[in-house]
């Protein structure tokens, strides 16, 4: 059984998707640990409710690197062969990510390369697009940026506010990254440039 | 009736849709001209192949500025409401413009404000992206920039290549093309920010 660690700063709504994909065999997987960074995390709570392993590694104040390396020791100790991001609100150094190569998701709400960063449903509305989504990629160093295991589309209707496109957004983000997670953890896949293709073609 | 004048560079498969749709009656509007920027632009022969006003203005050598108000003149002869680009390979000068205010569409192969300029299906290609489609959008002095009109969605499939994601992109612009031409012509919307949004809202 492999074994998912989950990193999060705040409610954790996708974190609850893993769980309870997890939950009803749709990710044949463990959660071996949840972190977050900020006290405050409403996921953190939510990750002890259901009688998951939630750990707070207060980031504040504190170097990226040296952050980090306190993660990682946490992630080896629980034995973690993948690391989920799910609105976790720090870049990951380059040594984080050279620890676990092509072993650590993140997914983000809006149809990557375009808005990357914060409030991407915002940007998405200001742009004025007519279509949006969310994308799982793998994560490297920079912001947003790796390689793509799935995206999702959704309609930007005339009516909708940012809290409403979001929470269009969010149902897919749920679906799909359940589904990338799958692919990650089944190991059928290669990566070739930047795209991420099924391991038999 | 209104009036269109097309603007092309190649073999305008664009052009081809719109008059197909004018054709069809699925546009209210006739092609008053069609303006080719280069000599062997294979959409300039069929345009005279269709019996249409079909125009050559090289602008090889060149100002831009000097060029598009040789273009804009022929424009003006033929009284054109609406200036669509299909396959024009040239950016158009602040003062063409303002000439036509939010009276010039372009299609765009890509889901912008991703991959922009040139080969936008093989950038997709490259960056890896789960889904593509293409653009209609208000043209301003900017590369690929102006308010979105409309956007329609196409899978990236494993096996595609440039050409593979390239013609089933093309399906799809010469739908909402179409589409886009008659929400303009109609006059019923409303640009807010960069949102194009229904007069009625």
């Amino acid at each position: 059984m492999k074994r998912l660690g989950i990193l999060l700063s705040g409610r954790g709504s996708n974190f609850e998707a893993i769980a309870d994909s997890v939950a009803a065999g749709r990710i044949h997987a463990a959660i071996a640990v949840v972190i977050s960074n900020r006290p405050e995390a409403r996921g953190l709570e939510s990750a002890a409710q259901r009688g998951l392993n939630a750990v707070l590694l207060p980031s504040k104040g504190l170097d990226r690197e040296i952050y980090d390396r306190s993660v990682v020791a946490e992630l080896r100790r629980n034995r973690v062969d993948l690391v989920c991001l799910a609105g976790y609100m720090r870049l990951l150094s380059a040594w984080f990510v050279r620890e676990y190569p092509s072993r650590i998701l993140n997914i983000h709400p809006s149809l990557l390369p375009g808005f990357p960063g914060l409030d991407a449903q915002h940007q998405a509305l200001e742009y004025g697009v007519k279509v949006s989504g969310c994308t799982v990629h793998f994560v490297d160093e920079y912001l947003d940026a790796g390689p793509i295991i799935a995206q999702a589309v959704v309609p930007v209707l005339d009516s909708d506010n940012a809290d409403t496109l979001s929470a269009r957004i969010l149902e897919q983000e749920h679906r799909i990254y359940t589904e990338a997670i799958n692919i990650v953890l089944a190991g059928n896949y290669r990566i070739e440039g930047r795209r991420v293709l099924p391991a038999g073609r």
